[in-house]
């Protein structure tokens, strides 16, 4: 069985996973110089052992990022048979194309860098677009967090609950967590204002009359997507309003401005380790480690 | 002839070196998203020709790391014929041996994830420990600054100067500026204490009666080091005594650190640009690009 490793500041959901499988766990020593350099070690040994290295890519992506490629490569050198990257929030997904001549195309780049310290398997969860990951060489896996979403939802007892998709991307999302509460679902349009600059959700007129509303997306940013889509939901007699997502970076004022725009609940995952992380998806990804390994 | 690419934050360096050759310039804009990651795009195009990025990896040693290896990687894909990674301070040069099993040897990774987004050819100055390269496979130039700080030193009419390097590591470049500067030099001995576990440099008896005294380093980090020297420089009658170096962090309180061990003057280059960058290592780097390339 595989051995798998993790930093302090992946500590609950590393041993989580390693629970979960019976695995032995490896702390990695880490801290940081006067400098800002990071240093990593390691704390026992793992010859001829398959290794998964469980380290998300928030906050601080640039940072973590580097750690990971280094965590990896070192575990290569250091014997490990194969090495797995648990990557439960990856850095860098977002920009996944050039948009416009001489970007620089950030997701292709981070799969190149995975595949020069020798991971032989990825695993993600929920990556922003799936189609990013056919920028890597490495092998990868995209892991839902919906399902685990939804039976938290469930446990809520909501009041016949919509779910909201805030943009087509999230759609699909939505559409798996509706026909696990067995409800209905649909998504909003999102556009940037030629004017203002700003991302705006198009008006819609929802039934959500005695209804509680559940927004729903991949990733809760700086909030404000969120707020637009509530206040939507809150003119369309939307009783409570819940925000889910897989990963909350919860940048700067993100929960101030939900609750502004009529948010009562925000739920994430332990894919970023925050005070909203209430599903862990510990059980997705060692299920995925299982069938993968 | 190349062309030479630089962002905002190496803009006076890329610019002299440019000037210097005579080089096309091309800015790489660069923004920082909300959720902290990095957008980067070049601002032209160089279809078929050598590509120069010029690119310090201080502060934010990870977050440099991981641009200059985007940067690298988009650059081959935008159609650069060869591209040249010149890195004035190169981040994690100084983790370079493992020394307690386990340990992550960062310097090693560094070199192969250069190798990885394909640079063919490195640049650096004032390497910390030229025998770091070697984990490199990219092709490597490590440039000295010490003849441009010697004619700095020599500008300041220095009174009788005596060259210290504040241990074995730095002798070679004490012994370069003071062969420059027609003068002597020598180095002491640091340690770290076994009981206190700080760095303490062993007492010297050193005739400085009337003469100036120059420290000299590759890095000033903490000051810490820089300071205790000067201690001893005081103790033995130093008049002037000056602090010079290739690279200063300057982290934290080092200034004044230094100031209170006796420091009268700090000279850093512009390997990291900050107040005390009064010597431009763009000449050297020029003379370098116009020799290998």
């Amino acid at each position: 069985m595989a051995v798998i490793a993790f930093s302090q500041e992946c500590k609950s959901l590393g041993a989580r996973v390693a629970d979960e499988l019976q695995a032995r766990k490896i702390m990695i020593e880490s801290k940081i110089f006067p400098d800002g350099e990071s240093y990593l070690r390691f704390a026992a040994e793992f010859p001829g052992q398959d290794l998964v290295v469980i380290k998300s890519c928030f906050p601080q992506q640039d940072k973590r990022l580097v750690e990971l490629l280094f965590i990896l490569d070192a575990a290569r050198e250091l014997g490990a048979k194969r090495t797995i990257a648990v990557v439960p929030y990856l850095a860098y997904a977002r920009q996944d194309k050039r948009f416009r001549p001489g970007e620089v195309v950030s997701n292709s780049s981070v799969g190149r860098l995975l595949g020069a310290v020798g991971a032989d398997l990825l695993v993600t969860v929920d990556v922003h677009q799936k189609e990013s990951l056919k920028n890597y060489k490495t092998r990868t896996v995209n892991v839902s967090a919906m399902p685990l979403l939804a039976e938290y939802l469930k446990s809520m007892k909501l009041s016949q609950p919509y779910i909201l998709a805030p943009d087509k991307g999230a759609a699909a999302h939505a559409q798996l967590v509706a026909s696990i509460l067995k409800t209905d679902y649909t998504y909003l349009e999102k556009r940037r204002d030629r004017i203002t600059g700003q991302i705006v959700t198009d008006e819609r007129d929802l039934r959500l009359d005695c209804r509680d509303a559940v927004i729903l997306d991949d990733i809760i940013s700086t909030g404000s997507t969120i707020a637009n889509v509530a206040r939507i939901a809150e003119r369309c007699g939307a009783r409570k309003i819940v925000a889910a997502c897989t990963h909350a970076l919860l940048v700067g004022e993100a929960e101030v401005t939900m609750k502004r725009g009529g948010v009562t609940d925000v739920i994430g995952t332990d894919t970023i380790a925050s005070s909203v992380s209430r599903v862990s998806v510990a059980p997705a990804i060692a299920d995925s480690l299982r069938q993968h390994l």
